[in-house]
């Protein structure tokens, strides 16, 4: 089995690696704008051979794991270069505009919109690892514009790598994502934004910082080079919830204002309910 | 060494299993509103002993573990009733206040106040843990305030706990913590009650939530009967840093709004700065 993978960071990388684990005879290509970043993936053995765009008629499966603006061109010009039984799917944070990209294509049936919910927030073929997937959902958007076989092909590489399957329309989640997400990482980079203009004076300040201001802001040392082309996808939907975290926020500093310590405790008590909601996400604590 | 704990829930019951590990002839009496709370510390060999504050004559050291809004009457109540080579800590979030409550005091100098920066989302004595100290800073504020006899004898112990110690004064501390602690918290706070809020009746959209999202929000887990009076003591540091947040994510904002996603970048690749500081602090990453 010929894989191609396009974009071998922390996603790419990592999909491949797992992939490699998996299915002892494939054949991993790599293929990416940035040369070091190639080299590199070759040389840690993310990748088994170097290759480009126009060698995709030798592909079974290709990866389109790139920052999502790239991805709506590029996925156009990999429908235009594969062959019948060709298995094309992107791994995006962000679903409505990659549907609509692709919806008109000939090759529209080759393609497979997912969104695997897995990341760190380190980049870079050095980031992967081939258990990035494992016990982590993978959200199929369109599922029925998909060729069945593809459909299966797809399914089984998923199954292999250790992750669940959940169907979605890519406008609910879009919409879900951002909360869920997005909003995190808006939240984190703000965080971080707030205590560095405040404290980059006093750099001592921050072995102050316990383990619950690195855990909150953790995501502010995400790549821009990712995240901006999310925010810029999904931005009626972050718009939303930035809204309304805002909102939050504010009525949180009016109670402090007027000293309601009664109400902040009770709003407090109710958003412990996250627990029950965490304790469906598999996840390491920190502490 | 006869040792009081008062408050024996996830701090103070941490300080115990640490003191009893790097003392072996000490004994841990532990005293505690909450009799299910003292048990359970009983049981667990958290403490030695049952104890009330009618024995601190008794006591080598008293910790005062509780939230910082009881800590001021009880400090004094326990200065009150101890003997002269009796050091008294207390381990709150805010210092201001608890430094202000006891300055009066004639036995002021068995005091030392600190701030040990370890904590978890979680309460109770269950959550205690021997090493929760270990590597983790102390900040002593009003030093200079405590009998030398006393300073060295608490340098000690935190020394065989494995902290490392900064000494600072009250005011700084307080208006540092809010940004690098307290802010933390209310931001994880809001963001839960965002995503609860919005999110409530589609439980099943959690299954789309990653580590990245239980990372930011995991301090929402905290204790509103441990927080709420930091809140309140620390209540103007609190508000000035939460305004600097606000007016940051609304800019942020506006920033989409108007679709200037090369200011989005920028203020993310800034943020990335985050990276350096968060390597001086020591933590697991959750990923």
């Amino acid at each position: 089995m010929n894989i191609y993978v396009i974009g071998i960071g922390l996603i790419g990388g990592s999909l491949a690696l797992g992939i490699q684990k998996a299915y002892a005879s494939c054949t991993i290509y790599g293929i990416d704008s940035n040369e070091n970043h190639l080299q590199e993936a070759l040389d840690l053995g993310i990748i088994h051979e170097k290759a480009t765009l126009k060698e995709l008629k030798n592909a079974d499966v290709v990866i389109v794991a790139v920052p999502v603006n790239v991805a709506l061109e590029l996925t156009l010009e990999v429908l235009n270069s594969i062959q019948e039984n060709t298995l094309v799917f992107d791994v995006g944070s962000t679903k409505v505009d990659i549907c609509k990209a692709i919806e008109k294509h000939k090759n529209r049936r080759n393609f497979l919109a997912t969104h695997p919910i897995a990341g760190t927030e380190f980049s870079g073929p050095k980031a992967a690892t081939s258990t990035l997937y494992q016990e982590k959902t993978n959200i199929i958007c369109e599922v029925e514009k998909t060729a069945f076989k593809l459909q299966e092909k797809a399914l089984e590489l998923f199954s292999a790598l250790g992750m669940r399957i959940r169907y979605m329309d890519a406008k609910s989640h879009d919409k879900h994502i951002a909360y869920v997400s997005h909003l995190s990482h808006i939240s984190a980079f703000m965080l971080g934004k707030t205590v560095i203009e405040k404290e980059k004076n006093e750099r001592d300040i921050f072995d102050m910082a316990g383990s619950g201001f690195a855990s909150t802001v953790r995501l502010a040392k995400s790549s821009p080079a990712m995240w901006t082309p999310i925010f810029e996808q999904n931005r009626e939907n972050i718009m939303e919830t930035l809204e309304e975290y805002i909102l939050n926020l504010i009525h949180f500093k009016e109670l402090l204002q007027d000293a309601r310590f009664t109400e902040i405790y009770q709003e407090m008590e109710n958003t412990n309910y996250i627990k029950q909601i965490l304790n469906g996400i598999l996840v390491e604590e920190t502490n």
